[in-house]
């Protein structure tokens, strides 16, 4: 009979080992490279600038509204590797399992995780499984790296906006935030908020083969927030953000989760939207394209890019006023991600 | 004043996350595409088909006798990435730290790695902090993922081996198991043996230099030890083993350390070594290439690939006899990598 609880063997890289492999992750994971069973995977990749990103999750609790620690997990890589305008094509998976995790939650995850590849249209090409002792780390934490392509003649970093350039967000903000803490013990709230999580590379390859050079920079607005994100991309390209607070797309049920909490959505983490700060000349096309998109029907111009205020942010208030906006400072909720 | 220990807020993605990342990563990790502070690493590779590799390492304790958490997630994942014959070029690493994590023992872990990427050629291209309350992980976990690119014309693989081939091992077994043993708490006994841990991917591009096809199969005994990766060739390649105890090189102390605990060297995990399957005429001077290598001077012929006892290890041992070895069966000692 086989276990229905994660064992230290499970971990050991003998029998056991062998046993969850093929009765876990070859039910889930189907790749050809992966079922090679060899300590890495061997494929080709299509020529191009390559993009790689790496990202450990260990989001609390690892089931919420929207979604799971698996499916977080390759939208989170997928959208990173993305945001360099590239296209994902593969990505790794590497577990840590909690001695005593019931199997059917892995199950439940990898599944998921299967599922959200399969969206995205990535390979999970190799993985890795570690087991820890009973209390030396909590249920399951999960390492994802992927590897995208960047077509030819794009350069898309936090470095590249210019003055009069547009900024769009694809959808409201605050999201992931609110549901993950609703769903948190100890939190004594309950919402309707659903984890915005989602795969962003169909809509940034519309972007890419649409406008091409014109979209200067995409950035995701997860840990830290909105705010957080056009801090970045103020220092790194040394110009000044002016964005509107009455064109910020928040919920309803976000305002008043973050009235009760506290929390200002500005700094709220989101899984599934994405900052592009694109040419004057194409951003209405943009707009459109995003609009267009499954995950960007809520999208709009929230601000620009100017000459001023170089390595600030300014959010023009709904009482007519400007007030300075700072990177997120402390720490509003951990292990969001 | 800079805080001496791990915060919550250090993960965060605001300020303190920056903090961070420029007083402790940047100081140690030099990269460009890192430096370049966006959620992904761009860069170009040679052409070439991929080797990509990812395993997280847990090990306990973190700092041991031969090297430390920092090294071993180095070595471990481009000795896997080299495995396939390929060159590694990049890797990506992500943290897990746990809150109130002495800053000394990530700054000093942080200046392992770049020694050991340095060692082996490999840049730190991307990299990734979650910092997770006290209790919910132990000290440290670190995830790195890496990129090679295999020569033209090579093929290795679990699977290639042949038979009257011949096995040849790097040096010494059972180093690394003992080490970590001997360092954990609670045993009570004290041994001088260190672990092996080393980048093996210089002494895999002289055997695929100079060997090319001859070199059929490369493995690592690391998780489940000697036995277990005989046991995995033998599967995927649909062959026998047959290997001579006597000519498995084992240290006197480990020889020792073993004889007091109750394990069996074969089983041991290494993180210097490495199983080289190779065609009879390539052998000998497959084994004068290793012994030439810093981390190859014990190398030495331990068997051949037999056309019987198809998907079997036999041992040939000292008393004469011949007995049947198996994979690892349940778990000798959690967190050995």
């Amino acid at each position: 009979m086989f276990d229905d609880r994660i064992l230290l063997s499970h971990g050991a890289g003998g029998k056991k080992s062998s046993e969850l492999t093929e009765k876990v992750f070859l039910k889930y994971f189907n790749d050809p490279a992966l079922r090679d069973l060899n300590d890495m995977a061997v494929f080709d990749l299509p020529d191009g600038r390559i993009s790689m990103s790496t990202d450990t999750y260990v989001v609390d609790p690892i089931f919420f509204p929207g979604g799971d620690i698996g499916s977080l997990a390759v939208h989170g890589t997928v959208n990173d590797v993305a945001m360099a305008g590239a296209v994902p094509v593969v990505i790794s998976v590497a577990f840590i399992l909690e001695e005593g995790l019931p199997l059917k939650d892995l199950e439940r995850i990898a599944g998921s995780m299967a599922g959200a590849a399969a969206e995205a249209d990535v390979r999970i090409v190799t993985a890795d499984t570690k087991v820890v002792t009973r209390g030396a780390a909590d249920k399951i934490f999960i390492n994802t790296t992927g590897i995208g392509i960047i077509p030819e003649g794009i350069q898309i970093s936090g470095a590249t906006a210019i003055e009069r350039d547009r900024i769009l967000i694809s959808g409201t903000i605050g999201d992931h935030g609110i549901a993950i803490a609703s769903s948190r013990e100890g939190f004594e709230f309950k919402t309707t908020v659903k984890s915005d999580s989602a795969p962003l590379n169909s809509m940034i390859g519309e972007l890419v083969n649409n406008l091409g050079q014109d979209i200067h920079v995409l950035r995701d607005p997860t840990r830290g927030g909105l705010a957080t994100v056009l801090n970045e991309i103020a220092f790194q390209s040394s110009i000044g953000v002016e964005v509107n607070e009455t064109s910020i797309p928040v919920r309803e049920a976000v305002k008043g989760a973050c009235e009760l909490l506290g929390y200002d959505p500005l700094y709220l983490a989101n899984e599934g939207k994405l900052v592009a700060v694109v040419a004057e000349s194409a951003y209405e096309k943009a707009l459109e394209i995003m609009k267009g998109n499954k995950y960007g029907q809520d999208a709009c111009l929230i601000g620009e890019i100017t000459g001023e205020n170089k390595r600030k942010v300014i959010l023009k208030t709904a009482m007519g006023g400007k007030r300075l906006v700072g990177k997120l400072s402390g720490e509003m909720l951990p292990r969001i991600c």
